[in-house]
C-alpha cells in the first residue's frame, strides 16, 4: 500500500463524495463537534452523516444511529469515539467497504502497550479490506479546497481559514497548526492542513506525494519525527520537482535529547541525521529547523522568482542598518558586490550627495523630505548585474514617512524587475503597508537576509539534482533507481580480511596500494624485493578487523630482516590469537600530500550511505566529512568535497599544486556504486587512508564488513 | 578630555540646567521644533531658550534672536543651524563658556572633504574651551530620567517614551531609534537614547562610561561601528559590572562588506573582528549581531536571574514543539537533562498517563480539558537540580484555554523559583496574557532558548572576567592596567633573525629548541655533535624572514657531511643575496604529538593580541586558533584551547595521553606579557610550530618584528 495507486487510495481522505463522523456531537466546541461544522461553515458539498446513538439530529443534519444505518456506505469515517469503541468501529468501517477512516482518539501507540495492541488490531483490519487509515492520535485531515475538514483544529477558529497555495503535512497537530496560523497571519492561504499522528498506516509522505499532484498546491511544508519509507518521499519530491513545487521540511530529533523526546511523543525510531539531510538534499527537499522556520521563506517562494544568483543589494535609509545587512548578508552566503560605474552614475543623479551609492545604497534621512527615492533608485538597482536579490531595509519610518508609496515602489519592482525583493521593516503599520502589496516582509533583516538566501539556495540545489539525476542516468553503468533491501537486514555480518578486502575493490576497478599477501617470510622478502622499496607488513584475518591494536602492523620495513622479522611476529600473534590468516600483506608505504577517508554504510532506511573527506587517525573528531546517498556522480562528491573545511587543501595552498580530487571523487562514486548493488549484503566499507596525490588516489587501508549468507 | 572627570563634563550633555535652541521651531514636525516639544512633553524642569532671530516666541516660549541675547550662559547648546552657521555657533557657544553642544546638522566629516574641515575647525574650538561637543550628523540625545530630550527622532512619537531601567547609546540614530521602539513596544522603559553621530569628539564608550554611574540603569546596549579609544569603554565596563549592570554591544562592520559600508557610514575605521571578539569578552561585554539581537535578552537581563548552570526543562503542551525545542537546545550548548526519578514520580502523579514527564515535559493536548497543569508542573520542575532554567512552550491555545491561568502560573514560578523562564507563544494574544505579568515571552522558542543561552553564558562570562582579574592581579609581575602605547605606532620596523628572536624568547624564559649560530662549517658540525641527534639547520638573517622560499632551511641532517653541506650551501645563498647574516642556526630536530602556534601582534587600539592555537603551514586556512588581549592568565589561554576543534586531540583520545597544555599556555601567557610590556615596541612575534608534547612544549621557530627606534 506504501506506493502504487496512491491518488485514488487516498481519494477517499481528501476528496470524500460522504463522510461519517462516528461520535458527532451536537456541541461545536467538542472534538466530535467541531469537523461537522467546519465542513458546514465551509461548504463541504458532499454528504454528511453524523452517527451517534443519542441523538436524532446534530447541528440542523439528521443523525445515525450506527454505521449501518447508514442511507449509503460512506467513504470517509471520522472516528472521534476511542478506546474499543474505535477499534469496533474501524472493523464496522472495513466490513462495510468504507474508504478511508480518521482516527482521531488518542491512548493507541503513543500511550502503552495495550493501545499499540488495539492500534496494531486496526491496521491488521483495515490492511485486510483495502481500507486507509489516518491515525490514531491524529488532529486530522482538512482540505479547504473542497471543504473536507475532517480536524478538530481549534485553529480554524482563532485564525479563519482562505484555500491558497500552501500545504501543510505533519505528523503534529500542534505544528500543522501553528504553521497553518503563521501563514494564514501573513494573509497566506492555505489548501492542505493535514496532521498523521501515530502514522499507523498514512504517513507524512503518502500524503505529500498525494498532494504533489493537487495543480493548485504552490508549497509543500512536511514536519517529521521519524522516516520509514523514504522512497514513497522520494517519489513525492520528484512529482513536486517536475511541476515546478518546492518542498521545505523540518525533520526533528535531531539531537540525543530531541530524539528521546521524538520517541516519546511519537514512537520515532532515531534516523541517522547527516543521511536524512543527504536523502533531502538528493530530492530537492530543504531542510529547515523548526515550525517558524517552515512559514518563513513561503511569501517568497510563492512568488516563483528564480534568483539568477546570490548577489544582494542593500538598499536603506540607515546607514547603520547597511552595516549589519552586509554582515549578516555574509553570514548567509550572499555577496554584496559594489555596483557597476554607471549604476552608481545613474544613483548619484538622483540621491543627495552624501548618500551611499557603492551596494549597500543609503538613501539616508532625506528620504523623509523625498519620499521618492526608493521609487528612484530601485529602478537602477533592478538594471544592475550585481543586483540577483534586494533588500529593502527601513528600521525607522512612520510620522512624516509616505510608506504607501514606499510600498507602490517595492511591488513596481517585485512585479516587473524578475528579481526578488524583500523589506524588513518592525514597525507593524510599516510591514502592513508592504505586505498588503504582496511584498514579502519581514521584522528583521536576518530574517530577510535568510529567507533570500533560502530561496537561492534551494532554487540552486533544484537545479543540482537535476544535473545529478541527468549525470547518474548517463553514466556508463546506468544506475537502477534508489532500491532498498530488507533481505540482508537482520542478517548476521562478519569482517573480511585486509587482503580480501583490497581484492573485493581491485575486483571494482578501485585502485589499491601495490601489494601481496605472503605466507611465508620468504615469500614476504620476495615481494619486498618486488617492490623495490620500503613496505608495509600487516596481517590480514578475517578475525582481526583492528590490527594495530594487537601490534600486527609494521611500517617503513626497508631490508631483508625486518621484514622477515615482521612477517614472524605477527604470524606468531595471529597463531597466539587463533586467529584465521589469508596471509600477511606486504604492502608499498604509500606518500602523499593528503590523507583522505571514503566510508560506506548500509542504513536500514536509506540504503548505501557514503562518507567521503578528511582522514587519517581523528577522522571522528575533527570529522571534516561529505555525506551522500548512493548512487552518486564524480560531480557530486567533487561539489560536496568543495565544502569541507579541506577544500582549500585539496585545492593547493601555498605554493602546493592540488591534489587529484578526481581520483578521489571516482573512489567514492564507486564504493557507493558497490554497496548499491549489493543490496544490503556488504554492510560497510571503510578506507582510511586514501592517499591523494597530485596524480592520483590510492587506498592504502580498507575494511569490509558483509552479511553472512543466511 | 577622554578620561578623566568624565561625570561632570558630561553632565552638561545628560543633565542640564539650562539649554539653548539654536534654529528651534514653532513647528514640532521640524527638527528644530521637536526637541522643544518632546522636553516640555517630557517636563524637562530647568530652562529652555529658543534661539532664532526671526520670532519673538516659540511653542510658547520666548524666543532670543541671538546666544549672546540669552539672560544666562546655557549649560547646553543644541544646534540645529547647518554649515558655516554650525561652525559659527559652535564658537559663539565655546566663547560664553557653553559646557557642551550637540551639533545635529549633517553635511560634515561625512559628507566630504569640506565637511570634514569644518568638523575639525569646530573640534579644534571646543577643545580648547574645553567644551563637549556631540555629532555634528547626530540624532542627539534623551534622557528621559530627566527630560533632556536634545533629539529629534520621531520614535517618540511613533512609541509613546517611559522612564525606565534601560539606556541605549549608539552611533547611529537609526538603531537608537528601532532599539528604542523594540523595547518600548515589549512595555519596558528607556530612560538613556544617545546617537552620537561622527563621533567628533563625545563617543559611545564616553558616555557608556557616563552612564554605567545612573543608579537607575539596569541594562546598558550599545550599537559601534568603530572602536576608537577601548580603554573608555574599558572603564564603563568595569563601572558597570561592579554595579551588576550587562552591557550587549553590536559592534557592525565585520565582513568586508560591511566594513566598506561603515566606512561610508560614519568613516568607520576597520578594527580587527576578532580582537574586538576579544576585547568585550575580556571586559564582560556580551556581543550580538544586530539591533534586534540587542533588545531580545532585555526582559531577561531585567528579571536580573542569576542562572546556576546550562541545564533547560522544557515543558509544553505539544509533543512535536518538545522535540524542537530540544534540538534548539542543543544547538544553544543548553543541556537537558532527564528529570530526577522522584521529579518524574510526583510530575506523573499530577499528568494524565500518556504525558512525558523525563524532560521535555509533555503535559499534552490535556491542558485543553485542565487548565492547571502548568501550575501544577512548574513548582515540581522548580525543585529539580536539572532546571536551571525553565521554557514554557505553547504553539497552540486561544479559546478553550485558560491563557490567564498559564500566565498566573508561569509568573508565580518566574518570582519564586528564583530560576529564570521564559514563555514561547507566536499568537499574539497568548503572548500579551504572558507579557502582562512580565514573564518573558518570544514568539519562537529558538528566540526563547537563544535568550537563556545568551543570559546563561553572559552571567559566566562575567564570571569568569573576574576570575581573570584576580589571576592577573596576583600574578607574580602582576599587570599593569591595559596601556596603550602610540609612541611607537608610526616608526618603521624590521625583523629580528631567528637566532636573535630565540634569544630574545629564551631571555624571557620561553622554552625554545636547543640550538647554536654557527659562524662556520666546522662549528655547525660541532654544534650537530653536541646536540647528539639530527638537526635543522637554518640560515639566521633578519634580511630573510621567510627562509624556506629561499632553501634556506635544511631538515633531519645527521651525518658530518650533510651538515656541513647545508652551512655551506646556505652561507653561499646568503652571500649571493647580499643579507646579513648572524650566523647559521644548528637546531635539534623536535618531535612532538601536536604542532600548535602562538603569535601575538601589536594593535593600534587594543595593544597586545595574542593567537594560539593549531600549528603547522595551513594556519591560515585551517585557522582553529583563539584570541585573546595580553595581558592573560593561563587559565585564560587554557579555557581559550578548551574551546578549539583540536581540543580533543589536545586533551587526548584514541589511548594518547594528553599533551601538556600549560605549557603551551604559559608561552602564550609570556609571550603577551612581553608584547605588553614592550607597549608597541614589539610589532609581532611569530612562534610556529610550538611543538607540543605530554611533557611539556618548546618553539622551534620564531619570528619576531620590532619598531625601528627613531
Amino acid at each position: 500500500m506504501k506506493s502504487g495507486n496512491m491518488n485514488q487510495t487516498l481519494q477517499a481522505l481528501l476528496s470524500p463524495r460522504s463522510i461519517a463522523v462516528i461520535g458527532a456531537s451536537e456541541n461545536i466546541h467538542k472534538i466530535g463537534g467541531r469537523p461537522l461544522h467546519y465542513m458546514r461553515q465551509q461548504g463541504y458539498a458532499g454528504k454528511l452523516y453524523p452517527v451517534n446513538p443519542q441523538r436524532a439530529e446534530i447541528q440542523g443534519l439528521p443523525a445515525f444511529p450506527s454505521l449501518d444505518a447508514l442511507p449509503e456506505i460512506p467513504e470517509l469515517a471520522i472516528v472521534v469515539v476511542s478506546g474499543e469503541a474505535a477499534v469496533q468501529t474501524v472493523r464496522d468501517c472495513a466490513r462495510l467497504g468504507v474508504g478511508a477512516a480518521i482516527v482521531i482518539a488518542s491512548g493507541f501507540g503513543e500511550a502503552d502497550e495495550a493501545g499499540k495492541r488495539m492500534q496494531d488490531e486496526m491496521v491488521a483490519i483495515a490492511a485486510q479490506a483495502g481500507m486507509r487509515l489516518v491515525g490514531p492520535n491524529s488532529q486530522g485531515l482538512a482540505n479547504f479546497g473542497n471543504g473536507t475538514i475532517a480536524s478538530f483544529s481549534t485553529m480554524f477558529i482563532e485564525v479563519p481559514p482562505a484555500d491558497g497555495p500552501v500545504a501543510v503535512i505533519s505528523q503534529s497537530g500542534g505544528v500543522s497548526a501553528m504553521v497553518y496560523g503563521l501563514l494564514r497571519g501573513q494573509g497566506i492561504g492555505v489548501r492542505h492542513m493535514h496532521a498523521t499522528g501515530n502514522e499507523a498506516d498514512v504517513t507524512v509522505s503518502d500524503l505529500a506525494l498525494a498532494i504533489a499532484h493537487d495543480p493548485d498546491v504552490k508549497l509543500i511544508l512536511l514536519y517529521l519525527e521519524s522516516l520509514t519509507a523514504p522512497e514513497v518521499l522520494a517519489q513525492a519530491a520528484a512529482v513536486a520537482r517536475r511541476r515546478g513545487v518546492p518542498i521545505v521540511a523540518v525533520k526533528a530529533g535531531r539531537s540525543s535529547a530531541g530524539q528521546r523526546a521524538a520517541a516519546s511523543h511519537t514512537g520515532a525510531i532515531a534516523n541517522e541525521d547527516r543521511a536524512v539531510s543527504a536523502f533531502f538534499e538528493r530530492h530537492g527537499i530543504y531542510r529547515v529547523d523548526d515550525a517558524h522556520a517552515l512559514a518563513r521563506c513561503a511569501p517568497l517562494y510563492l512568488r516563483e522568482w528564480q534568483p539568477q544568483g546570490a548577489q544582494l543589494v542593500v538598499v536603506s535609509n540607515s546607514g547603520a542598518s547597511c552595516v549589519m545587512a552586509a554582515d549578516a548578508a555574509e553570514r548567509h552566503g550572499l555577496a554584496l558586490v559594489p555596483l557597476a560605474p554607471h549604476t552608481q552614475a545613474e544613483l548619484e543623479k538622483r540621491l543627495p550627495g552624501f548618500a551611499a551609492t557603492g551596494n549597500p545604497v543609503d538613501v539616508t534621512a532625506a528620504l523623509l523630505t523625498n519620499s521618492g527615492l526608493f521609487g528612484d533608485v530601485l529602478p537602477v538597482v533592478a538594471t544592475d548585474p550585481a543586483s540577483d536579490l534586494v533588500l529593502l531595509d527601513i528600521p525607522v519610518a512612520g510620522l512624516g514617512y509616505d510608506v504607501e508609496r514606499f510600498a507602490r515602489d517595492a511591488a513596481a519592482f517585485a512585479d516587473t524587475a524578475g528579481k526578488p525583493i524583500v523589506v524588513a521593516a518592525w514597525q507593524p503599520p510599516v510591514a502592513a503597508a508592504f505586505r498588503a502589496v504582496n511584498v514579502p516582509t519581514y521584522e528583521s533583516a536576518a530574517h530577510a537576509i535568510a529567507s533570500l538566501a533560502q530561496l537561492t539556495a534551494h532554487r540552486a540545489l533544484l537545479r543540482e539534482v537535476a544535473a545529478e539525476a541527468a549525470r547518474i542516468a548517463d553514466s556508463a553503468n546506468g544506475a537502477p533507481p534508489l532500491r532498498l533491501a530488507t533481505a540482508h537486514a537482520n542478517a548476521p555480518t562478519r569482517t573480511l580480511s585486509e587482503a580480501a578486502s583490497l581484492a573485493r575493490l581491485a575486483a571494482s576497478g578501485i585502485p589499491v596500494v601495490a601489494h601481496k599477501a605472503c605466507h611465508s617470510a620468504e615469500e614476504a622478502v620476495a615481494a619486498w624485493r618486488a617492490l623495490g622499496g620500503p613496505v608495509a607488513v600487516k596481517a590480514s584475518s578475517p578475525d582481526v578487523p583492528h590490527k594495530s591494536e594487537h601490534g600486527l602492523v609494521a611500517l617503513n620495513c626497508n631490508d631483508e630482516e625486518s621484514v622477515a622479522r615482521a612477517w614472524l611476529d605477527q604470524n606468531a600473534t595471529l597463531e597466539r590469537l587463533g586467529a584465521a590468516s589469508e596471509g600477511i600483506v606486504i604492502a608499498r608505504m604509500e606518500r602523499a600530500p593528503r590523507e583522505c577517508m571514503v566510508g560506506a554504510h548500509w542504513d536500514a532506511e536509506f540504503g548505501a550511505v557514503v562518507v567521503v573527506g578528511d582522514g587519517g587517525k581523528y577522522v571522528e573528531i575533527l570529522r571534516d566529512t561529505a555525506v551522500l546517498l548512493a548512487p552518486c556522480s564524480e560531480d557530486a562528491v567533487l561539489r560536496a568535497l568543495s565544502r569541507l573545511r579541506i577544500a582549500p587543501l585539496l585545492a593547493g595552498v601555498r605554493g602546493e599544486s592540488a591534489v587529484d580530487t578526481h581520483a578521489l571523487a571516482k573512489i567514492a562514486v564507486q564504493v557507493g556504486r558497490i554497496m548499491h548493488e549489493a543490496g544490503g549484503q556488504i554492510r560497510s566499507i571503510d578506507l582510511n587512508p586514501v592517499m591523494v596525490s597530485a596524480s592520483g588516489a590510492v587506498v592504502v587501508d580498507a575494511l569490509m564488513e558483509v552479511a553472512v549468507a543466511p
